[in-house]
């Protein structure tokens, strides 16, 4: 499409948005600023080390930010542009609008397997070899792609999308517009076991997982049901891929947990937390609204709302900057102390 | 059932247990004491916080410890109640019969695929879209959920659940009583590469991997078979979600793994052995009988028998308490080194 | 088979290589050299503590090392041997040997559902309920094991292996003899949210996810396609389970990526780098050729090519060792220093 075209995707762009059309070049794709070639649209964000590749793109049409000196560069080099106050926002709808998704056609392919009380809302398409038990019900405009499998006494609300291979197990219940990625496992029994003289005994997990509207959960990752009660994660809320959520934990809004996190049962996130990489919260910890963690670091006990934490014990981002800076001179004041209680003897 | 009815399903109750029946509830489910509401059990531990909540709690029935204030407390209150010396394994027996396990018809479901030489077991059910090939024999009583392959050469024990998606490689040998949970992979190649001028070669994964009775693996996670020999988890382990054993690991009897551990070849634990969420255990390292590693700690050569330890390279989990708190002060013990060397020049 | 027409198999060995074919016993398996029992093949590395057990061996035939006392003793105990250069490189081809794959039949299982577009090579085996989707071509001598599911627009090159409920999303594109172990996923939506006032936003992840010839992804691994651009994985490179590679990773020829070993959006890797258990490596870094990270290290920024770091943020393994020691001592480095101070005032 046309570069004027693409324009009218965008939500940013008004009457009056800066912009310069060039020779309104034809937009087939999309690619990062130095890797553009002709045809394509690259996008640059306030203060990007990107900044210099302005130069020597390939690219015909670039989303820069409301900045003159790059908007005066780029058409300097003939580009078509157009400047947003969020440049990667708009490269999102761009990316939606030149690679738009093919809508998977309504229906029950012949090699699923359905009991018979599944209720399926208008428009469900589900795919190949999908299997569903018993008293489940699946909103509207959902899609189950091949291999999923919902055990019964699951619900999905509408426009949900369940990829390949993914396992929904008793009590899942998801809102709508809900995104499970291949090989994720929803609703599993929690990691409960009392200690017996004749070994460990399971405790059943009989409590209910729930996903509030627009939860995505990433590729293998498993959210435990625990064994009365819910776990349940916060509308909004995106998960990344191989994370673990145990039995019982609660998440507020619009979290962020990257891949590999690992949160122990009963733990509870406040709204808009962001948990990096790798990191680790224990049984019951508690962490407040908008609280990050850095990757690695492992939280026991309270985070306050809005603090930086990182290390393991988790402690404030600031003070485990100059402790690790410290760590790596370990040695040197090994030595400097010997020497000082040396020659104080 | 009626909350007498329900205490015929504790072992622990016996003629003389100390209870009071009030006006004998009818119990229709289960739930934490400061969640539960009118009709539900639920259970206060020894020492535990929530003791508090008895006050106020809405639930009808409860299995209290023994402790004759609390027992008279829940008696004013008109509540039901029985005390056990383990209230927690009272309330997992409570919820066996609260929440009974429908038990899913014998029969191979005719979507599965089976090859002819699979060997049955008496009331073993298959379910749909599940691949079985050569050489396979399955316990009587066993179960095998949706999308569940097992390659050939694959033996289970009685008794087994194997949930949906999980696959089961050549050389798997599972005793009886065994839990496989989804898309959990059991005995797939050990990550074994000969280093050659012209890359890594593999090296051939040939051995078994033996889970024996009552093992329990979660979802997503990976058992190695090795180049030889054998990988072997004990009787009655039990490892969480998204937990990586490796080629040739052996553990003893009723270890517990949590989420997220990794365990490299040929690696040996002991009898009830506990690594907490994220645990890293180094190829060959050996750690003895009843230790325990607390979260993301990292172990190489050996612990010792009933040690605690934490931290990477792991430590003994009070000397690494100690140094962490160390840790904090890092900079301040700079700065006071820097004053002492200072005055001292 | 004999022991000389194992030797026949063994790529080290010519003319005058040296050896001890004893009553050339017939070798039915292999084991480790302290497991091994007649009729076994075992091997023994330089300098490898097994050097012991080769006294009390159970085994018929051994790989050994070049070294006179071992063939000495070896001969001495009547066991029929031969020295290498390289004993594990051969004892790997001798497992191809003793062990060897059966290959599966060419064709589709009538189960399997194949969009009518798919270009399939010759000899490929499409086992059980499988799915393939539009616009997919396989090559030939490939094997796609029960309930892989390729998403459209996937492309895999000759020999390729794909192991059971494995997924491939759109824009997977396989080079030869690729193997992607059970219940991995490559090409899936990399994690890229845009915040607005509503909440995260998705960013479209249209980019390709290549795995050149001969790499291998373990068990339920993850490799996520970018935004725009690709995600590369260099010819060679071996990945163990439970792996998490994010949008726009680009790695070297010859890489190793143990278990559990987490990678952010964007990172580079050189060729024939070498990351153990549970590394994690942040957005952007860059890790120079043939580099090093110990179990469980966090890298950010940069690591020079060659070398070797260890611990979170990762510094230089030496210093590293280093500074672990006295991390260990600083509740006594405190000690001292609170004694200095006090003499000092």
């Amino acid at each position: 499409m046309r570069f004027s075209q693409l324009l009218g995707q965008l939500s940013q762009v008004v009457e009056n948005t800066p912009c310069d059309l060039a020779a309104d070049p034809e937009i087939g794709g999309a690619a990062a600023l130095d890797q553009a070639t002709g045809g394509q649209l690259s996008f640059l964000e306030p203060g990007n080390a990107l900044a210099a590749a302005l130069a020597a793109t390939g690219a015909s049409a670039v989303l820069l930010p409301v900045d003159a000196d790059l908007q005066h560069q780029a058409s300097e080099r003939g580009l078509a542009w157009v400047a947003l106050a969020d440049p990667r926002l708009g490269f999102a709808e761009a990316l939606e609008a030149l690679y738009p998704r093919r809508p998977l056609p309504a229906g029950v392919h012949p090699s699923a397997v359905l009991d018979p009380s599944v209720q399926l809302g208008e428009a469900v398409h589900v795919a190949a070899h999908v299997v569903i038990g018993a008293a489940v019900s699946i909103g509207s405009g959902s899609t189950l792609h091949p291999g999923v499998v919902l055990y019964d006494d699951v619900q999905l609300g509408e426009g949900c999308e369940i990829h390949a291979n993914a396992v929904l197990h008793p009590g899942s219940r998801l809102g709508r517009a809900c995104v499970v990625h291949s090989n994720a496992v929803i609703g599993s029994e929690g990691f409960g076991f009392v200690p017996t003289a004749a070994g460990w005994r399971k405790m059943p997990q009989t409590g209910l997982v729930v996903l509030e509207d627009g939860v995505e959960v990433g590729c293998g990752s498993t959210i435990d049901r625990p064994s009365v009660g819910e776990t349940r994660i916060g509308a909004g809320s995106k998960i990344d891929n191989l994370v673990h959520v145990g039995h019982g934990v609660v998440t507020g809004r619009d979290c962020a947990l990257a891949a590999q996190v690992g949160i122990a049962g009963g733990a509870r996130l406040g709204n808009g937390v962001i948990l990096a990489g790798q990191v680790g919260v224990a049984n019951k910890a508690v962490i407040g609204d908008r609280a990050i963690a850095s990757s690695k670091s492992g939280i026991h006990g309270e985070v306050a709302a809005g603090e930086v934490v990182s290390g393991y014990p988790a402690i404030p981002n600031r003070l485990w900057l100059r402790c690790s800076a410290a760590f790596n001179k370990l040695p040197e004041m090994a030595k400097t102390l010997r020497q000082l209680r040396n020659s104080a003897n």
